[in-house]
């Protein structure tokens, strides 16, 4: 799939966002929406979307709308590390299928990093049991700042 | 190195930006500083920094500075669309050693993608041809909107 494209009212993250779809949450506040990655690729792969918004990737979004995001994605990102204590993270963002994009609403994915331990490919090791992202969420969510 | 520390005036991106290192320039306002990596995954592959920061990474940044980098990441991903029309484009940003990082100033890496040639590991393909990065600078530059 290309760059181009039209946004699709019913790709998963609009219906997590509509309530249509179960996820677990992280945090949300009056711009952005975190939640466990269901197809983890490290321990605390957490997501952040913009809640008002439809644009498919980073290269369409309203400039406010961004700055709004990227301060939602540092605040979780900085609750990832305070709950988990990884020795990194990856902060990453995909534009088009070519890049790794599955989902068509913008996203930035916030993946724990732990010496020794390499990254999983996405949907490599299968859907997470959701009830150890529900534990994960909560621990995260008790960092939030 | 983990992701506690002190920022260090006297790493590679801090030089470029007091002019101390030379540097294939694409792009700079009054908040950021765009140019080529010299260890491209890809070729493309784009760096936009913080100019007034001192900020090892994402955790430590001020909002307002995060804000205004990432509008000028967003600038950059679309110039760099339009010069080289990559099939998907990857956004991505590095804390700590763990996860990938080598220079402790905050950046984000624009790394194009094509379909059916494998992203390149970092530093592993050796440091790239500075004419061909000046060119691809100047490419990018020109379609800076």
């Amino acid at each position: 799939m290309s760059l181009d494209g039209t946004y699709d009212r019913g790709n998963i993250f609009a219906k997590i966002l509509r309530g249509e779809m179960p996820a677990a949450r992280v945090f949300e506040d009056e711009h952005v929406y975190a939640f466990m990655d269901v197809f983890p690729q490290a321990r605390g792969h957490t997501l952040v979307i913009p809640k008002h918004s439809q644009a498919r990737n980073l290269l369409e979004e309203e400039p406010q709308v961004l700055s709004e995001l990227i301060l939602g994605v540092q605040r979780v990102t900085r609750a990832v590390r305070a709950a988990l204590n990884p020795d990194g993270i990856v902060v990453t963002q995909y534009n088009g299928a070519t890049a790794g994009q599955t989902i068509y609403h913008l996203h930035f994915h916030i993946i724990p990093r732990w010496e020794g331990q390499p990254l999983g490919r996405h949907a490599a090791g299968g859907m997470a049991d959701p009830a150890e992202l529900k534990v994960l969420a909560e621990q995260i969510a008790a960092k939030i700042a």
